[in-house]
């Protein structure tokens, strides 16, 4: 086996390209140096040599000596330019940016197929856990049925805080942006929106489907109040953002929406900034993958593991999408059970199957009742922010 | 991408065999077809067509149809004959026998190179759960440091009924037996011996070690009573048996021993017959991975994902071994912290480098020590029946 020796070329300097700096450089561990690091802000203060840095990302996509072209910058076209241009130069790319796959994979596959390049991206979804690799290695056979989990730390992070340690909304989110959970928009997370992204990415690797992000229903954890964390609280349960996606003949269901779980579920132990990942297939049980799912070290270990693949000329095959049925289509048709919270009239029972409990009450009113995604999405109630949605379960047939 | 379309010769039909029958006949989800299922007795009532049975081996290791054997035998060395000569007839092998491989991977990979077929095992260790595929193919590189966990379905069961449930120690084994997750002999279970099959294939795909399992130290959990229980109860800590393989520079750790493990630690949400994996690596948090690990269903899933993996010619690459620096070498020299319960006076306390804490009562005594792997190995005292230890964490060091 012969190994690749690797010249990267660093897009972004954070705390990931400082901890890539030093697995790479000092300890030696990866066939691979970093050449050139390229920056917004020449003058901030930078823990390593000056001679790496430059500001012109020419310096990176035109050096022919640089293979490998790691872009950990937060602009997502930026990145999406940035990338493009090097695989056209012949560069294999490792990237974090999940909101630049999930827009552009079937471009990017383009590239990555005409170049003849290597384009990885196991940190965009769940940061250290290896679920793009299992999703193409492991599970690269059609018995793979359901996909689901915690794939955004942060708000995972504040929901602990809220249900664990009792602290409001508003605090558990900040206290989330200071310890760097938090993307810099954080309605990107707390709408559901970042995991919704993660999704479109786990749907190509799962199941060979290429959609877009604005075909996955998302709705968020913002809404939540004490009335909702009581209900749960007396339930013994716990609230999760969940992600989730699941197979059905040629049906796709996907959709990000917070949901209850039971206590005694593995998921209600994945807490903090920790991800959780469960894969069910045909014949097996279900599988769980946990680890975590913001933050730099993580972020860093799963990037250092593509570089470290990109040695072997690893590149995923994309089996599943290129073989993929050509009537298979994302459908939102299923039904769930979902817990309504309300204050004032609600007028939209119509819009659900049936209704399996009421409760009015001076502080507040909830209903739980059964109702198709395509209802809820196309409903006016859902955009009313004096209602909450919380899902019971996922889908239920 | 050309898929290989498998005939399968199939050696033993228990619960495995029925399911992995279904799922291939019955779905057609995997390019594959069980051809002839080699038995032992040929007048056990059967689920499927009596054209599918035969007695004799030959009937499918002569078969030139057949082009993959999965090899479903408790018999360590029957198994070992027949996978050996199904691979000199040129077939691939999925096998379970964890036994079997731990004492014959030089043999097999031998015979695997000789003949260029694939042999695959997943089954073999915490059988749902993909870790071998994971060493393989994502911790493909030197950066991963300790692999470690729960490895033993059939202990967990045991230890999480004694623990949670209360249940004295030879009703949890009987239960564990009626339940099908003990071994045939449970003394390969309950004494560690099993976890210790494991932990040699994961040091191979790990670190690219190879050892005989008599070379790793193994304890059990038949001594566990009362008084130990009740130790643990009182500082809210789990009892798992934890296989255990770390790397320090050219030296590799290994042990099979009763551990007390903090409640807050994920291992502890690992009961019953469910198996956990913690993977630690440089710049990397901890991974885990849960799933269950004792079961005809979960041992099933394993063996129908390398059958997938067969349709399209994977193989085991064993980068780590064939790339192994010739100076790693399995050392015993480790500082542990162990507790040892004992009744009559205990005279050896000099093996131990310190003594952290001692309790002496009518009801039992106990203490707390650090002590060298060696020290422990080479003790008379580990011997006594009347003395029990159970480590307290994993290498200090």
């Amino acid at each position: 086996m012969k190994r690749n020796r690797l010249k990267l070329g660093i897009f972004g300097f954070g705390c990931v390209g400082t901890g890539l700096y030093k697995v790479l450089e000092e300890t030696g561990s990866v066939e691979a140096n970093i050449k050139k690091i390229c920056i917004k802000h020449a003058n901030k203060p930078r823990p390593i040599d000056a001679k790496y840095f430059t500001t012109h990302k020419d310096d990176l996509l035109n050096d022919p000596e640089i293979n490998v072209i790691v872009e950990l910058i937060d602009d997502a076209e930026a990145a999406f330019e940035i990338v493009s241009e090097a695989m056209r130069k012949g560069k294999d790319v490792v990237s974090a940016n999940k909101k630049m796959i999930a827009e552009h994979l079937p471009e990017l596959l383009e590239l990555e197929k005409k170049y003849q390049v290597s384009f990885l991206y196991e940190a965009s979804v769940c940061a250290s856990i290896p679920i793009i690799r299992n999703l193409e290695e492991y599970y690269d056979n059609d018995l793979l049925t359901s996909v689901s989990g915690i794939f955004n730390g942060s708000t995972n992070y504040i929901l602990t805080q809220m249900i664990d340690d009792n602290i409001p909304y508003p605090e558990a989110l900040k206290e989330a942006q200071n310890k760097g959970f938090a993307e810099t928009d954080p309605t990107l997370d707390v709408e559901g929106i970042d995991p919704k992204y993660k999704l479109c990415i786990i749907l190509f690797h799962a199941f060979g489907l290429s959609t877009k992000p604005e075909n996955i229903f998302n709705f968020g954890i913002s809404r939540i109040n004490d009335f909702d964390l009581n209900f749960a609280t007396q339930r013994n349960y716990a609230i999760k953002l969940i992600a989730s996606c699941k197979k059905n003949g040629n049906e796709i269901s996907g959709l990000v929406a917070p949901s209850f779980i039971e206590n005694k579920d593995p998921l209600a132990y994945v807490k903090y900034e920790y991800n959780g990942v469960v894969l069910e297939s045909a014949f097996s049980e279900n599988q769980l993958m946990i680890g975590k799912g913001a933050g730099d070290k993580p972020t860093g270990s799963a990037v250092l593991s593509d570089i470290s693949a990109l040695t072997y000329g690893y590149r995923y095959e994309n089996k599943k999408y290129l073989h993929v049925d050509p009537s298979l289509k994302l459908e939102s048709t299923g039904k769930y059970r979902v817990y309504v919270r309300y204050y004032d009239d609600f007028d939209s029972f119509d819009d659900f199957l049936s209704i399996e409990e009421k409760f009015i009450s001076p502080q507040g009113n909830y209903f739980i009742g059964i109702i198709t995604l395509d209802k809820i999405i196309n409903s006016k109630w859902i955009k009313d922010n004096k209602i909450n949605v919380i899902f019971c379960n996922q889908n239920i047939e």
